[in-house]
């Protein structure tokens, strides 16, 4: 028989609040979502970003934006915490943050793509991660101008992860680092 | 400017078909869903296990069960690609894992909990991923009796994860040993 354990309530976790996110240590990692449909995910993106200390999240073309009840819903608050901005058109945003420093990097099944089991963060580098289109993906002009895709091996039938979900394990894989 | 390159078709990804799924070699992880509210959510796992070559699901509980329309919005298929049993009581499922050889990790936040970035799979191990209720987690009777408890640590104001996106995570990071 394994040891006894306890779950630990929300009190015991020691969280900041919403309005002590922004003096945590930035983690260098910013999100942008290139033209995401659901308001769903958005919501849930935001959930993850906060869980793993993203420094800003974009929202591009159509996503949708705070305030919604549909990102609330499976934000859960976290929007309200994790800072975000809206942009129509997200090659400005990619253009905009490679100036600022960051590596820009799409999720993508691409030609050259990087496989996520052999990319090993650097350490000191600031990353832009850029999830797309549930249907289409991250758009290919989008594509182009990043530095390089990053693909998340699968191993069965199907085609690709929900985007919610691969946020998640991208953005895990980045704080791995260090 | 970065270098040019190309998203990937579908049919250049060389996925096996949902009947070839179980001829693929076995990753050792199987999933338990100890009392999943959402069916979107018991789809998007569905989808997620697919990916990463789960080989089987457990659904029990109040967990829906295919052929579901829900399920099948977010799994796209993949409910029948991965093998999946039910059973009303999750207790005896875990019983019966550890009886076939499983380390039985639910993922859970408790006093002992082990953080997920310094848990190495071991070669070789197979691996029972418990995972839980969307408001109430696994089941303290549950927490009792498996192996140990894993954590993904978070770093913002909220204190869970998505169940679909947590699944996510573990099932990636497990995927990167040996």
């Amino acid at each position: 028989m394994a040891r006894k354990d306890r779950k630990l309530l929300g009190i015991e976790m020691d969280r900041v609040s919403a309005e002590g996110y922004k003096d945590l240590p930035a983690s260098g990692v910013v999100v942008v979502l290139d033209n995401i449909r659901s308001a769903y995910n958005v919501g849930s993106i935001f959930r993850t970003c906060d869980a793993f200390k993203v420094d800003r999240l974009f929202l591009c073309g159509i996503c949708a934006q705070p305030p919604s009840a549909e990102i609330h819903k499976t934000a859960l608050g976290a929007e309200c915490s994790v800072p975000w901005e809206y942009a129509p058109e997200t090659l400005p945003v990619i253009e905009r943050l490679r100036a600022e420093g960051y590596e820009t990097v799409c999720v993508e099944q691409t030609v050259h793509s990087v496989k996520l089991d052999t990319f090993v963060p650097a350490e000191g580098k600031r990353y832009a991660v850029v999830l797309g289109n549930e249907v289409d993906g991250v758009q290919q002009e989008i594509v182009d101008v990043c530095d390089f895709s990053l693909e998340i091996p699968q191993f069965g039938s199907k085609h690709s992860l929900n985007v919610s979900v691969a946020a998640g394990v991208v953005l895990w894989h980045l704080r791995l680092r260090g």
